[in-house]
């Protein structure tokens, strides 16, 4: 079990699905920043559950409370606490399910490594792990918008077999995001994707889809070749993710498709010095940000837990149809979109710091 | 510049294109290891440059040396030191590129991050980087296959719009694989890409491809939730290699388009325990191996120093003309093979150990 | 500020001396141990403050909660999130010494290294932020008993220049030292100690002090050459405890005024294998235990805050007199024993679980 | 085996005494850095043995070469490898004694701990190791001279039971320490430690001893409490120095013995902000430097290889009596005194490094 993540800007979270709490320990916040619990909840009421008809029906306030590293408003430098109490927890929903490994779930894979598992629900492996991250992403992004301007937005680019293609993301904004349930910001496209989602719900399934990221103003020179290169860091961070299954920058995949003359990027002249005409590079070459836009994707599969009934064995090795209860998403893409942006903070963060101790004027 | 990876298995690598030499230390190998140059030297030469006419002209034997750490053909624990001269180089070749930073490479990038770059060639971007990857990854993979019976093939899936579908991953071998001077085990799709990059090549131009790889026997167990996720740390790895720009493991982005009742793979009971009937997982659950073959792909783009004339401008605005000089691949992916399989094997090694030192028994 | 420690066996602690709470995350505990708030408490118990009439008035229950990484008194192998609250608070103590750095105290080095400090008291430098250590060193101490038999014992070997000299630091127990308020073993000095702080207290003064330390049962092999020998783990581990001035193992300081053939400890058959005649080289060679008791001392000077006056001057640079009020000890070693105790169970926990990693057969 | 330290200014040592060579690789050197083979060159020769008659007769040119990250005399931001090859190796020296475990030798442990162990001499228990660091540390201290003016000088204060007291640590200079062989400034007190040494050396023993160092310059607020004070990292990098024992930081253990009222350090006007009267506190407040000179010893245990008879047990348990061959100094200190100065440059740079991440103005 590794659950820190960064070198400079250290995070370490914790907590299981149907413990006493979950959070995060952030340990090397920039000293003096202004931060609170008014600048982290949002990010936390964007993830939890019981938003809208499209997510899980539990329903929990996840309130953060902010336990040392911060006085009248400002970061200490000392390690910022943060927990968020659980509250209700049904166990007895997955307590037939305990002699039965869940297909495409953590159940074996736990019991293999650990030789224990917890009694009921992911444990670890629940989704509610991911609210200790989003509250140390919201320290991440109040410091990079505080000294660098830098603004993370991600959305919705697909559910299931559903695209949507034409976003501008020089320019979008998560208002725009979560102006519809799904957070697409296309809108007929997301009324679509609202549907696919009401229907797999209704069907006892789930669908997968993708989450698109941008991250723009990240100034040139963030990135630690050769083995923490930003987009090995973005990515190493993403698939870090519960659900998720790809990953790729700028033009990734379709790159693989193209000639050079066509995918190299030509620089031009810009207002503050050089910039480039198209950006298949994504803002990152030679594994270092360029200043242009960051662009990522990320595919998330189909939840593991459905409602339909499935034919598996159980840990014994005897067939059995398992129709899984307790309470989960038919489609993870919409709340997944602030973990996406969280995640992408923790690591421009992190590299920030590390580049400002070399010194080099940006 | 981070050069190091690893928590246990660690490795530190060093050198630039055209310095006195290349090379790695590996700390951490299990002490008692049969290991020696001959071990390591097969990766190398699968890697290096002049192998057919398909890769860069530039010829360097390549020849490793073990600097310490081996004794009478066994690793004693201590740091394994291990070096490859650089011969073969010529500066000229770079020198009227100076003032221009090249587009899609990262001339500009390492300006602006270190405030200085090497006088000539790609310095610590260069694809001669890789040399102490795969050296390291040479004893990691003969630690997995020892004392696990691990074994790692990759192979060229697609170059640029050409693709090979059908492709055994369960039986694949790196003999196979290197039967065709593109190393794509479909032998006629083999022709189809070498006549493609035979076309770029003449054309001054470049193709991008995918490269998949497949880690079978690996057991069940390795991974370390939640951060260092077995996806996660594949993906930190492989993003970390020169040109990639994508990343997927199991049903990767196509996954994002199923239903969890098409997605999730049943449990089967087989000859060893548990197994699953499908594998859309790619062999990892919740961040954690199963036990079945860890499948998945990496995006390689277009090499970004291309013969063919681009418009773009120098470092102080102008425009200008660039037709680069210098060696270089029209297409990687042939000698990205063993890379991939190298990064494949530093992860599972560094993990093996992680797991090991948690006494579960296996 | 660095608030982790710990390769495997990983702890981040938190909490400032007048915030919410202090705790730790234990991240790499491992799986199965049989833990509960029952095994950690008895520790924290021992390093409150209000136990005698030797240490602060301070006085609080510093009762521990775990929030999250057990269940049914198992520890699951995720992170084990521990808290304590802080209740006894009074700011207003200190409210005058704002403008004014105390001496040899940590509020000049804070601002200078954070640009901001806590309002009152010593924030981060205070010796509450040891809670957190100590519940994370329980947890250790419960694993190194269950799986090696490992028994770590701390005791006050001297208070300012009252020395007690005979203590078999092969037999002594914990219930031997906590005989005595000032927890030295050798009741005739202890009485002297006693005298000794108590006079210290009245005169508004404080003393210095040095605990001795011994590890039973620690096997051979533990030690990470040639950074993280054991010795220097534990030299770091000592040395990060709040008014530390000293480290020595074995012969120490003495060692280096002996020559060679007397300070050599001899190889012996014993019960189990090779032992030492003699233990100058305090367990340890080569930087690995080497199966013998491992003995070492640390130094602590006399607490910085005192009530007497004090003539220095403030951040401004005018002459003041200070006379320190809050609540504080007059000599810190009684405390600082399950300290002690607690970074040495850090230390030896983590090296155990590397070399576990090794698969060496101890 | 860890070989690593540092977590900006990073390094890699290997190496063993009978391999081919010896090195480190540096990753984290500021950019820009003047850097070349004449800075490291110097250091070395004043840690390689064969320098007089109180040292090892083993004499080697010990000349380094730099392989990478260096062009034009820049440090290029890039890891810079450094080897020195090994040349005068007598294997036949240590043959007889391959059954016999040293006493107080590292060759018991290091079998216990990896089940293998090199034909002859210590390996990487060799005095030679610290080459690598040697070399590591010189580029450190160029670093930390041309970026604060920072100057770091050791020199032996005690040999045996023959101590040096009144060295002026304000003013000291590696030139002054040079000018006797012993490096002992006070003259006539080094007089009477080499004729110690002679002494024990033609008696087939050895002596211990202790280092002492000061550190000019450093600026206010290095150190990254709670876990890496700066006392603590001093401590740890000490303490993996071969034959080590103890190390104490300004008061040390003496500071155990006084009182509050005397021991803290009063502060006072200076030219540039705040100082301190004393400097009790060696440099160091909090675990943090504090802008007076940083003031610490080294305790080193006599050499563990003697020519003198000693009785023992071979590892199968049998009586003999051992009489070691092979080259080895009478006593460490002398040629110690580099490598205490390199592990202090080592540790200040990379937290030199940590401090201006955080961007506060010194």
């Amino acid at each position: 079990m590794s659950s820190k993540l960064g070198t400079l800007f250290r995070v370490t979270t914790f907590g299981e699905s149907h413990g006493k709490g979950v959070g995060a320990v952030v340990d090397g916040c920039p000293p003096g920043l202004s931060i609170g619990e008014k600048d982290i909840q949002p990010q936390l009421d964007r993830r939890r559950p019981g938003q809208s008809r499209l997510a899980t029906d539990r329903n929990e306030a996840d309130q953060v409370t902010i336990l040392s590293g911060v006085e009248n408003g400002r970061a200490l430098g000392s390690p910022i606490a943060m927990c968020v109490a659980n509250k209700d927890q049904r166990p007895g929903d997955y307590v037939d399910m305990r002699s039965i490994p869940r297909p495409s779930h953590a159940d074996y894979t736990y019991q293999a490594k650990y030789g224990i598992r917890t009694m009921s629900g992911g444990g670890r492996s629940s989704a509610r792990e991911t609210i200790g991250r989003v509250a140390a992403g919201a320290i991440a992004e109040k410091f990079l918008f505080e000294d660098y301007g830098i603004e993370i937005v991600a959305w919705v680019t697909s559910v299931g077999t559903i695209v949507a293609a034409d976003v501008d993301e020089t320019r979008i904004s998560r208002k725009q995001v979560d102006d519809t349930a799904v957070r697409c910001p296309a809108k007929k496209v997301a009324e679509q994707m609202i549907r696919a989602i009401t229907d797999a719900k209704e069907a006892n399934d789930s669908l997968g889809g993708i989450v698109s990221c941008v991250c723009r103003n990240v100034p040139a020179g963030l990135g630690e070749p050769v083995f923490d290169k930003l987009e090995a860091r973005l990515a190493h961070a993403m698939l870090s993710i519960p659900a998720t299954k790809g990953f790729e920058i700028g033009s990734g995949f379709a790159g693989s498709r193209m000639t050079g003359s066509t995918h190299n990027d030509p620089f031009v002249k810009k207002e503050d010095g050089l910039g480039t005409a198209s950006n298949y590079s994504g803002g990152v070459q030679g594994g270092i940000s360029n200043g242009e836009p960051i662009l990522f994707r990320v595919a998330f599969k189909p939840p593991a837990t459905i409602g339909k009934a499935q034919k598996t064995v159980d840990f014994a090795g005897n067939e059995v149809t398992l129709e899984a209860k307790g309470r989960h998403d038919p489609c993870v893409v919409p709340r997944a979109v602030p973990i996406v942006e969280t995640m992408a903070a923790l690591v421009i963060a992190d590299l920030a710091l590390q580049q400002r101790s070399r010194g080099i004027t940006e």
